[in-house]
């Protein structure tokens, strides 16, 4: 467990080897998106791959009101280093906003029951039987913020259709909401997070590597934020309307009448 | 000060406009580093802007044995969320480790006394001068770990050259390194961080840009490193070689006899 | 849900209300410990409270070759912000290093099983067989890196005993161990993680408090570590026996004949 | 400088050691603050230091509507990971808010002309005017957020007085408050971090330590402000009056179309 070892990148005769390539092989030569699916995935992407993956990294690019983009322009306002924002703003994405890992594994777990032999629609009427016996939310589904439907989540459909990666996890996060809809009358909508979750599925992209790929999509409008926000020289940026619901003003009591 | 504004995007009419631009009509047509590069500068690259950037972020795709990826392993070993090993791997970059933002900076002033009339070579002899004399070291310069040449810095200046953006920061750089050889008799190689601080700041980024686009480059790296620890099962990484240098075992005093 | 509310703190004709008590009349007169209490509980503590929180609160000072101070280590040595090392710091602790949380977590909904009518040792008993069942993991149980006993824990045993905090969950703990020595003839220790979640838990704290705490309690260590760090002038921390496994090295091939 | 070496802490016998002392002597028997003493500074501290120190742990626990508090509501609501929101709450301090190293890096360079034989008058008008000709802020100065003195500095001063920490660091401090009346006729308040640099100063703590132990001083309110808002179950916080200024909406143009 304790030896150190990688099979990402190495240093070999005055260059560095990522994943076998020389960086200068790559560098003028490879797009962005083709150099991380190398680095990821260990092997170059297709054409289509490719593609997908662009869309994939387009389609949380920002969302000025949203928790990243806010906090990263907090903390430049009392910390002015670019780096600790984007930090921040990558750990103001999780559980509640941006994480098509959680559709991701949910997908996966159910993409192995297909393999064992049920169907689409089974499947996916016995997972949303089971998330609403156990009151568990399902992940990928319900209205983004204000929108009545997600645009993102039907371009990167569109895209996946486009390139042949609508797959069988488009296929079960299709059928979970059908058949959510059909258990509780409710119809919601596939947002982003679901849609990211079953397409990079059906690339092979492993769950954290969904959450790394929605990081590095939102890091555009993080650090345009950021930068925004330092260039308008802002100190300090406080809520001005924060409503205090604590104690009013005692006195602190003696050590011994205290217990 | 204190009322939010954002010039990078809102919502409007069931999407999201990022520099006015509909979600919509980026994904699937746009790569992300053009995405990138709209969502910093608030414009299209043109097709050569887009060239560079893509070979800006490919500079520095992983250095596997170096601080932002080993921060990154260790983290998810003891802590298995990926986003705390992203943010983390971001914050182990800075003034001594990738920071194009330091030659960029530099660079920014210097151009400014170009922009007053002095020649390039006069303007990098001053600047060399004036380090030598305060002790400071010249940023951006100086052979990467164990390499005799910087092959990133190489090519860079190579697609810099084919697209034009070898510009006034890039012969600045260039000048700075036969200056400071002309000045010391030490011949240094200009390293992966002053080239990107020149052909980023020649094509317009400001400081704080240029370290987001090298944390961006990075990120590939940070992810796979952390997702191939995960893999791995990992449990808390130690250093094991870790030599103690402090006192011996000691008693601790009674309080009276502490001062 | 979008309002701003905050029962923490507000300010108040000249001066900060810290749950109600001036600020001024806080610096001086209480114990950092004390004011800790009261920020996260609202009220002040008693004088055994205060002695139980300064214990638990002492107990995870440092591990200098461990994960949190590795990093922070590493941080600095790239990074020279302390504020950086600290927040990676922070970010090198979870589920598989320094979580009570677990522990306390689980603890907690035992607990409510106690409240239920059964005994401890009934309680106990189901929850090692649930996850032995599950192969779960118990948290807050097993023998240390290479230490044979917790004396971390055996200390907090001793201080929780003597202030009256010795109470149900840290009874649960120990019937957790007996019962799981009972069902797999293993004998484990119960470690400070498990022992931190007990005490705390029976003093009332909830568990994402008791991953405060932990926080709060590395952060000597985290701050020692990267203060030495820094003092030595440390320039890019490498792992040097870093073993490549990756391919060796390899052309990239022409766009047409990638896929 | 890659060989790993602490004089923190090591493992020994079956306890740890924390410069010397096993754990098991220091849980239950030293308060947080004389803990956190010893762990950066290598010794105990006297019953004095002890009381200086827990003075200004306590002189920042909060700051409800302020950056760091926000930014850890924030990243909970969107990511529940206590973690995170500590570490982004600590990222969210630096130059312009929660920066005692600031004052205490000016205040030891001006120690050191004392050392040389100016006297502190001089010195702190030579600062002041050094200052004013480069159109720098000093630091440590000037009216908190919306209040007219700062109480908080008003105690650490008393308890400095009382226990004899009221030194050359704290004189200058002092001092250059006045000379800059003089110099300016504006009066400034000596802030909270003005008076931490000082006081600290005069303790010994180098200009990293401070920043640590503002950082720590700022965490009972992070993370009491975090678990506020986990336990009322934000979900997403936005900024809901984030006004745009970007271009309103426009087509994507053909790519040949674009330069």
């Amino acid at each position: 467990m304790n030896e150190w070892t990688s099979s990402v990148s190495c240093q070999a005769e005055d260059t560095i080897l990522i994943r076998g390539y020389a960086i200068e092989d790559i560098i003028g030569r490879l797009s962005y998106t083709e150099a991380l699916f190398l680095t990821l995935r260990g092997e170059l992407p297709g054409e289509k791959e490719c593609r997908m993956l662009d869309a994939a990294l387009c389609s949380i690019l920002d969302y000025a009101k949203g928790p990243a983009p806010v906090t990263a322009r907090i903390v430049v306002s009392a910390n002015p280093q670019i780096g600790a924002a984007l930090a921040a703003g990558i750990l103001a994405q999780g559980a509640h906003a941006v994480s098509p890992q959680d559709a991701g594994s949910l997908l996966e777990s159910l993409a192995q029951r297909l393999r064992d032999g049920s169907s689409i629609s089974t499947v996916a009427r016995e997972a949303v039987a089971e998330a609403l016996d156990a009151k568990r939310r399902l992940p990928g589904m319900g209205h983004p913020s204000a929108m009545k439907a997600d645009p993102r989540a039907d371009m990167l459909r569109h895209v996946a259709t486009d390139t042949g990666y609508w797959k069988d996890r488009c296929r079960l996060m299709e059928a979970l909401q059908r058949e959510y809809a059909t258990a509780t009358s409710r119809q919601l909508v596939i947002n982003v997070d679901g849609m990211l979750g079953a397409v990079l599925g059906d690339m092979g992209f492993s769950a954290p590597e969904m959450a790394a790929i929605a990081a590095i999509s939102m890091l555009p409008g993080i650090a345009a934020n950021a930068v925004e926000e330092m260039r308008a020289g802002s100190r300090i940026r406080m809520v001005r309307d924060m409503e205090y619901r604590g104690p009013s003003r005692r006195k602190v009591p003696k050590k011994d009448q205290r217990d």
